[in-house]
């Protein structure tokens, strides 16, 4: 299958390096943003762009048919990103995989499998340590602040510290840029720890991880427990987890299954390459 | 819809707390072995037999157009079971999910999640501490063994010790039985150590766990880690699973996705009770 990338950054240039290691891909093309879309020709498109233009991008190559994978992370948006894609793939027999990460994304599939284990209880998604985007940009936005990293630790039933480490600009007033970050709402509802660092970049690292739990119950018996933990490079694993994806969107599309599908809508076996028989001896 | 169970051991009333938990199911009957199987009316049967009598039974099941849903756990003979079982689902429209337990089933869903995240590299999966089924069968057979539980224990990168718990037949020979053990087929490859005690029964328990670690590559990068980590009550954890694919199984029916299908060809939303939209929402 032929599959081309939309958006060069970090999740990109990861996507890039995840299709030239899989046996049945063929890069069809790396496009920036200012390209001509309508010039992409590929079976799936990867829309590795700022997630807020994911929608513009994606409707325009579906209305293609063009399959396409984003790693939309808007957790709130992701239900009408759905809606609105789905209707333009299923008018042009296409599929989109959207929110195809690793939260959203492979994580989603945990949460989803550890219910059906246990459909009764509480599932904790534990995140970090591992830079925040959200908060990072944040941070950045604040008077006084150079540069800034937010770290998010996890302290368990999915309650986070953060870690924010920021070069101050020149004459700038550390108490009073501190106060300011903490009177964020981005930082008002969590532990928050503000550290004036010679060098942002000297912090700089990729490394993310998850640690999510659940204590449930089947049937009529409590104390059910499982716990997923994942130690990674964070745009690897999105460039890996769009690249899985697409192998997906390309066989349901090829099955006549159309529509868009967030990963909990997708059977593992799909994003995987190799035939069914060898992927079930190999794996069941 | 309408679930029904065939064969009433520790599974089977596992099985019949699920199905009465479940909002969106009613318990279509019990039946045993020896039943008219003519006279089952469900839109799926929980074939809870005894492994090496589950082709016979979903095979009948099947033609009849009713779903199935097992259990098989034979790892070598899944692919013969779900190739001749697919062929009388696409005959008769129905869908048989085999092989849908803890593992292989929700484990086999974790291998496949986590070979996609990283598809080169080794995964590990570690059982126990819990009861061996086979183990113990194997133990039990041997002469001068009364009765036996057969435990496994991780000890990590797939490798496991048997703990063996006997009582003694009268006059039998510690020495003779403990060596007989230890040259069965069964034991001989792992570290064994078997124990005599007065009483088996007093050490009985239904707990199980897994370990099942992954280390691999996403993309050209390395060093990405994965665990998943379960401590469970085993039966109770089996009849649920077999419960949530019920609803898989009846689902693809709807949908004309006729045949059989292990559960890395299951997406996890049709695991699930409720709405697609509630169920995005709440796990995406």
């Amino acid at each position: 299958m032929k599959v081309a990338i939309l958006g060069y950054g970090n999740i990109g240039k990861a996507a890039e390096e995840a299709i030239k290691a899989a046996p049945d891909m063929e890069l069809a093309g790396i496009f920036h943003h200012n390209d001509c879309l309508e010039c992409i020709d590929a079976d799936v498109v990867l829309v590795a762009t700022p997630t807020r233009e994911v929608q513009k991008f994606a409707t325009v190559l579906a209305a293609r048919g063009i399959c396409t994978v984003d790693s939309f992370d808007i957790h709130g948006q992701i239900w009408n990103l759905r809606s609105s894609l789905d209707a333009v793939c299923q008018a042009n027999k296409c599929v989109s995989v959207i929110s195809a990460g690793w939260d959203p994304g492979s994580d989603s599939m945990i949460r989803a499998l550890l219910m059906a284990l246990a459909p009764q209880g509480i599932t904790y998604t534990n995140f970090g340590p591992g830079r925040s985007m959200g908060h990072t940009v944040a941070a950045k936005a604040i008077k006084g602040v150079k540069n800034a990293l937010s770290m998010t630790i996890p302290l368990g039933t999915g309650i986070h510290r953060r870690m924010v480490y920021i070069e101050l600009e020149e004459g700038a007033d550390f108490k009073t840029v501190e106060a300011a970050i903490l009177a964020d709402d981005y930082f008002a509802h969590d532990e928050t720890h503000v550290i004036a660092v010679e060098s942002v970049d000297a912090l700089n690292n990729v490394a993310h991880g998850v640690n999510l739990v659940r204590s449930g119950v089947s049937g009529e018996t409590h104390n059910q427990r499982f716990e997923f933990n994942m130690a990674i490079n964070n745009p690897a694993l999105t460039g890996q987890v769009m690249v899985s994806c697409a192998r997906a969107a390309f066989r349901m599309k090829a099955r006549g299954q159309f529509g868009a599908k967030t990963m909990i809508e997708l059977a593992p076996i799909d994003l995987l390459a190799g035939d069914p028989e060898s992927l079930v001896k190999a794996l069941v």
